[in-house]
């Protein structure tokens, strides 16, 4: 038994498995540099076989990472699992995570197979996986409501076939603390073999519990590993926060005993670029990376505050990596220093062409608005322009007004592959003006589900406005993100990115959670 | 020992203590009739002494709520429990609920008394509100972090002077389950009256488990109250979520095996009405009560969601008070239609000429807006028109444009008292110009810290834009919220909002977490 716990994250892959917060292989591998830089242990790149997409996102992350282990999803069938090696070719450290369910429920309604069936399946995808890779996970997912005397059979088996990390998800967020880490630890004491693994926890939130359950894996339970999110993403509740675990082990390190590698300065900057990528807010009162995390409102507090930090203050909030927003560059600084802050914030382009790209979107930029700080230049290298992935819709130029008492009216220019489109409409308000105004010439008939706005930065209201666009349409949700100091400019960016989510026809198989 | 658990919603006092949270009486009055429909059993209305605004709140709020108890805060004097008491005095069933600070570095630092003192004021403030009223609660502040020895022998005192309710706050956030239990647990078990009171748990969720300490403090610590807040809002990380907990404890009866009166159905619009009155949104992936609590993205989910619903559900949505959205009203409905309306979201006017103010306002919505949802209806009401409350600034009109490639411009025309103000302004984008504008009027200096915008009902582009704008002045922090169909009118609208708050003067004491 180790003093040490690892940490797992999956923000790439059951992360992305939210409705509406796929993202692209640039998307995922710049996320996944911030995750390096936050040291977790493992990094779940994908799920490679599910997709060409995410094939691609997870050679590209094991090619770049070299510091945490890469990890692939692979169902237990063959052909998922060499997909998942092949992606993982270029990896320092590759491992490969096969799972299948076992609960008496999604063995019968789902997958429609005996137990007997799915022991065989699992043993002999454990073996296949072990000739690919010496590092391989396995989930019996479900596995909280699994029966205990089957799971013991199936993991005894696996564990025997050289499976290294034995993970017990509760796929439901049906767990409670003190039952999961029972559950855990009753399968630890009858498994004869079970010393030969290391013992994971995956837990979703349905029920608030995630973090506690987690920890009660890890206390009662004597697991090793926690596989946790950014943000807590991941479907429905999500999962066990990252940020939230880790801060709960590191402050109450008096009770846990055990070490984490994290580094959490990195956490705060990690937050921002997942909400950012992914257009799904953070609420103020969220643990650790909320706005409001470390505020006090109240006289009392604020007066105990001022008079003993930890009168109120369990954690500091540079720990985790907040700090006073800098003013970092403006109109009249040069590409040397703008390529130098994307070096201090762990962008790395992969071309002198996306740096100038970068650069003529930062000196426009910079013409609109005079201070210009990391999260605006975090925006800036997501833009269509800068990454240069070829979009089918990009907007040229828009033009709108509204006044009281007559009906907003907006014109879009926009180009729709070759084609360069022109059109016009009035709506509610400037932005329906404007999303209709697009509409009449792409017809998609896609559902406007979400629509927000978020400011970039504070401190300033001419900070850009970022607008996250949900659409839905045949069975798929997609999510779009713009950023312009002119609101209704980032709406219209926006809704384009999302028609060009909705254009690419790239389908994918995704997987347990 | 009783099977039924007490629900004590602390939304209008812990909740209301966000930065930025601050709620107006009538908002707290609106709050608190959902939170009767809720059937919570305790609704604390706010802290009386703490300034004449939250006395006017908790006077309301005692003399129009029946079915639940009405409970004040107050610290630990004369002064503060007799205001409480005033201000409950219409209540059906009223608690006063009392506390001060018990551990070391909260007596030493912050409240600068001996042990001793402290003691002797905790006896005496529950002997006084006794006298005053028969339900009373006392609450150690920091209690968790105390010295078990010195709050067994407060405990016992208050609970021989009177006290009905002991409860025992996690102010910081710093707990974990296990220990939180243990530690209440043994205070049961070392005082000799404690079967005199009722226990209960106060949590915060600073380190991601205040849900699961809450209902440690309840299996392992015999508590038979949580005290928590919709949506957990709250100071920093927030508190206890009521939706969470109540969940857990319905989900899992199997395990708790307690009773709760909740009605769980009007979670979902209570977790709304916090959210818009508040303007603290409610991010997606939040357990219950996030817009994708109860989606499911992946292939596989979809799938298993199909062939057998508990595959992946463990709790129904309708049963959570999610249901479509239904178009509930329209252009020719009628002033009976409407008013039926209002009364069935049990939002209750207290006169005609409110009740014709807001039907005005939904005449004129209706006219740029052709479906009227719930949600649009509930924004409405709040509105400054139809609450009739004064308000100093007021947006008369608004024109505004912009153009790719031009400087944005608005003019923006608004009441000030009695003035007449026309203002305008270039910005970065139509919104920047707008509150630009304004403040060339106004010159307020505050700060703007964030600024937001969330749709009011999906599946259209014709929502109106609910916008909040936090400002910062002076160490006064206030939230505006602003809708309208037009995002930049609802901005401008949001920000004299926000700028009227902190036009009016009150000042507030407030009080422990």
């Amino acid at each position: 038994m180790t003093d040490r716990l690892y940490i797992f994250d999956t923000t790439l892959r059951d992360g992305e498995q939210s409705p509406g917060a796929s993202m692209t292989r640039d998307e995922k591998l710049r996320i996944a540099r911030q995750l390096e830089r936050l040291r977790v242990d493992v990094i779940e790149a994908g799920f490679a076989a599910s997709s060409n997409g995410d094939f691609a996102a997870v050679k590209a992350i094991a090619g770049a990472i070299r510091e945490s282990t890469i990890c692939s999803l692979a169902r237990a069938n063959d052909r998922d699992i060499a997909r998942a090696a092949e992606a993982l070719q270029g990896a320092a450290r590759a491992r490969i995570h096969t799972f299948i369910a076992t609960s008496a429920l999604h063995m019968e309604k789902k997958l429609r197979m005996t137990p007997d069936q799915v022991y065989e399946q699992a043993r002999q995808s454990v073996r296949f996986a072990r000739n690919l890779c010496a590092d391989v996970e396995f989930s019996p997912e479900d596995g909280y409501r699994s029966d205990p005397d089957f799971l013991c059979r199936v993991l005894e088996t696996v564990i025997a076939e050289g499976a290294t990390t034995i993970n017990i998800p509760d796929t439901v967020g049906y767990a409670v603390p003190e039952l999961y880490g029972a559950f855990i630890r009753d399968l630890r004491e009858r498994i004869p073999n079970s010393d030969k693994a290391v013992w994971s926890v995956h837990c979703h939130n349905d029920l608030g519990m995630a973090v506690a359950n987690s920890l009660a894996g890890v206390m009662i339970g004597g697991a090793r590993q926690i596989e946790c999110t950014v943000n807590g993403l991941g479907e429905r509740a999500g999962n066990c926060s990252l940020e939230e675990v880790v801060m709960a082990l590191r402050t109450r390190r008096d009770y846990f005993g055990l070490e984490v590698g994290v580094d959490t300065t990195q956490i705060v900057p990690a937050s921002r670029m997942v909400s950012q990528t992914t257009g799904f807010v953070v609420q103020p009162n969220k643990a650790v990376v909320g706005a409001n995390a470390f505020a006090h409102a109240s006289g009392i507090h604020q007066d105990g505050v001022l008079k003993a930090r930890d009168t109120y203050e369990i954690m500091r909030a540079e720990d985790v990596g907040w700090a006073a927003n800098k003013i970092v560059l403006g109109k009249l600084s040069g590409r040397n220093a703008f390529k130098q802050r994307l070096q201090d914030l762990g962008i790395e382009m992969e071309s002198e062409a996306e740096i100038n790209a970068a650069f003529a979107r930062f000196k426009d930029l910079a013409d609109r608005k005079s201070e210009i700080f990391d999260e605006d230049i975090i925006a800036l290298v997501g833009d269509e322009s800068v990454t240069g992935e070829i979009e089918h819709y990009r907007l040229l130029s828009l033009s709108q007004r509204s006044e009281t008492g007559e009906r907003p009216h907006a014109r879009v220019a926009f180009a729709a592959g070759s084609a360069e489109l022109h059109a016009e409409s009035d709506g509610n308000g400037p932005v329906d003006a404007s999303l209709k105004a697009i509409e009449s010439e792409v017809h998609s008939g896609a559902e406007l589900m979400l629509y927000s706005v978020n400011a970039i930065t504070s401190g300033s209201t001419e900070s850009q406005g970022e607008v996250t666009v949900r659409l839905q349409h045949g069975g798929r949700v997609v999510n779009g993100v713009g950023a312009d100091p002119d609101i209704v400019v980032a709406s219209a960016k926006a809704y384009l990115s999302a028609l060009n989510k909705l254009h690419s026809t790239a389908e994918r198989v995704a997987a347990q959670g």
